[in-house]
């Protein structure tokens, strides 16, 4: 049995969607959820306490940044990632693949693995699916992920096919390298870029790998949104009913309803703590800039429909006064603010599926933030 | 009676120091009392709800910001400081004076007033001591502070003289345009610079003005300790024993005990938040600067002996990959602390004052954080 398991309670017969029980060593998350963002091992901003009071069940942590410092063998040494930042709910862990491609410089891929030189310090460093596997063993989060290569977009089809098909292979030896099965699950990683048969393979390919739960890689990586959709449908559809379903890196609020009716159980982000950071607020009637103008004046909370303790004790005028004098307080405020929002609207979704009616959410929420009915 | 008064509960027969209480309109304050900052309507970091639980009973805000930004007259528009920043207990707003000789650029000083250009932009200012009243009543702090010129240290007798008496007649100024004496105490600050002679004629000067409390300013502005305690001695026996007595701008631990000990009720300092963004803790067995390498793998919490949420929840080798990782929770905490550290020292400096023990105190104390004996 895997350390983590999926369990499906119901499907909407409206739109498809999946409610269900993502079980981990660290607790039942209900899904669909979204997953808050700790790149270096803390939420930006935000307590422990504060993530629980806000029902979030699951973290995201970054291997690359972890890996890079204060480094793994440190987390280990402090009993693993959920010690080191007191967090004793279930934490996720991507495999540094896409920070590597992201962030790193002079990088060079090899059948091998990925040499390159850190962000930080320029220091040289060779990343495997074997090395990945390490270091995701030493941090000891409940749901870790493949090492694989993310392609850019666009990307030719020949440059994808190839990338996809090298991710398959390091999917193989991550299985055959990660052993500490009984305490963490390894997911596999599908990619394909843009194209549909590539998406299939590689879906098909890692399915018969027999992986705990699979991810969607390569998406909402700058391709418009119906391409992202046609994507996620040629490739949920491989997956297995029994299994976790992770959409990666995704989190505007009309992408996890999209999400949720192709048939996605989970989705991370960084959006809700970026732009909480440069003073927008997602709210129940679409986005607002906390920093305007417009707002000096008024003294209402940043979402009146909200219950967050941003908009219990505070008004639009006093946040936005804080973030235009470059107060620590008011960039806490917007973040707790916005992940609020975003692990409500995942509650919201799940109730929707339980009531078979989340097409009819969705054409009532796109009014109120949107302003139009469909995306 | 005056919005704000002073409760002599009893004198420390070994130190001399008092215990009392504040009768505020935002409640009673235990004293001596430390007086976290919140510039600019925020304690850096801070959440009213962590200076509820660290049982702050008092914060200091700063008239100067808050004109500038986001203006006194939003802040009472918005219903008063304590509404902006949903504080329910006691505020204490300074004058601007000190703020507008420190940070404010071309300014020139007339009986009248002082002319200024905004640190900000560059705009033009005056404040006279009307003006400076007219602002504190429209922030509506419990208790305002008498506009005063602090003198630079050192200046010439001469100037220092000068300065003094101008001060105090600016005091009276001030009294005389305070309307709001029901619902806000107006201090008048004691200056005086490092000559005892003039310390007192000033605290005299003022005393028969009969102010609802006094501030001793101008101290601990770069004059060495003892200086500033002798400026104490010949201070403080000119005040009367029903006010409350608060000297400005002081708060390291050795100055909070030494100030107690020469009957100060009332302190304020940024020094807990701002070492806190360095990197540095206060604790009980002296500073400990987190971001250093020794702690990188010290998994102990930043003082064992400390019970805030900092210290219950995380250890030192996290707050110092926070603090190297440039994470804002990493300040969060370190902040936290810090205030905490202080607002605990008061409270056993009290419960030293209440057993007659002060000296007692101060000697174990200094033992423990400083490793000597006397200062």
């Amino acid at each position: 049995m895997p350390a983590v398991t999926y369990e499906l309670i119901k499907t909407c017969k409206q739109s498809g969607a999946r409610l269900g029980r993502l079980h981990t060593p660290h607790g039942i998350i209900e899904t669909p959820t979204f997953m808050p963002v700790g790149t270096q091992a803390s939420v930006k901003g935000i307590s422990p306490d504060e993530l629980h009071e806000m029902n979030a069940g699951i973290i995201l942590s970054n291997t690359y940044h972890l890996y890079m410092r204060p480094g793994h063998e440190l987390v280990a040494e402090a009993g693993g990632l959920h010690k080191f930042m007191n967090w004793d709910r279930a934490i996720l862990t991507d495999s540094g693949g896409f920070q590597i491609f992201s962030l790193s410089k002079l990088r060079k891929i090899t059948e091998e693995g990925v040499h390159f030189r850190s962000h930080l310090d320029g220091s040289k460093h060779f990343i495997s699916p074997e090395k990945a596997m390490e270091i995701e063993n030493a941090l000891g989060a409940d749901i870790i992920m493949a090492f694989d290569e993310c392609a850019p977009y666009p990307s030719t089809y020949e440059y994808t096919k190839n990338s996809m098909y090298m991710t398959t292979r390091w999917a193989e030896r991550c299985l055959k390298s990660h052993t500490n099965t009984e305490k963490q699950s390894l997911f596999g990683i599908v990619q394909g870029g843009m194209y549909a048969d590539l998406r299939k393979i590689s879906a098909r390919d890692l399915v018969a790998m027999d992986f705990p739960g699979y991810a969607i890689g390569g998406l909402s990586v700058g391709e418009p949104g119906p391409l992202m959709y046609e994507m996620l449908d040629e490739t949920v559809p491989e997956l297995p009913e029994n299994k976790a379903r992770y959409l990666m890196g995704v989190g505007s609020p009309d992408y996890l309803v999209e999400g949720a009716i192709r048939g996605i159980d989970m989705f991370d982000c960084v959006l809700p703590t970026r732009i909480g950071r440069n003073g927008t607020a997602m709210t129940s009637q679409g986005r607002l800039i906390v920093r305007d103008a417009r707002y000096a004046h008024d003294y209402r909370p940043i979402d009146p429909e909200c219950n967050c303790p941003a908009c219990r004790n505070h008004t639009r005028a006093y946040i936005r006064h804080l973030l235009k004098a470059g107060e620590m307080y008011g960039l806490r405020l917007v973040a707790l603010h916005n992940l609020h929002f975003l692990l409500n609207l995942m509650e919201q979704i799940r109730y929707a599926i339980m009531n078979d009616s989340l097409l009819d959410f969705r054409k009532e929420f796109y009014q109120k933030y949107y302003g139009t009915d469909v995306q």
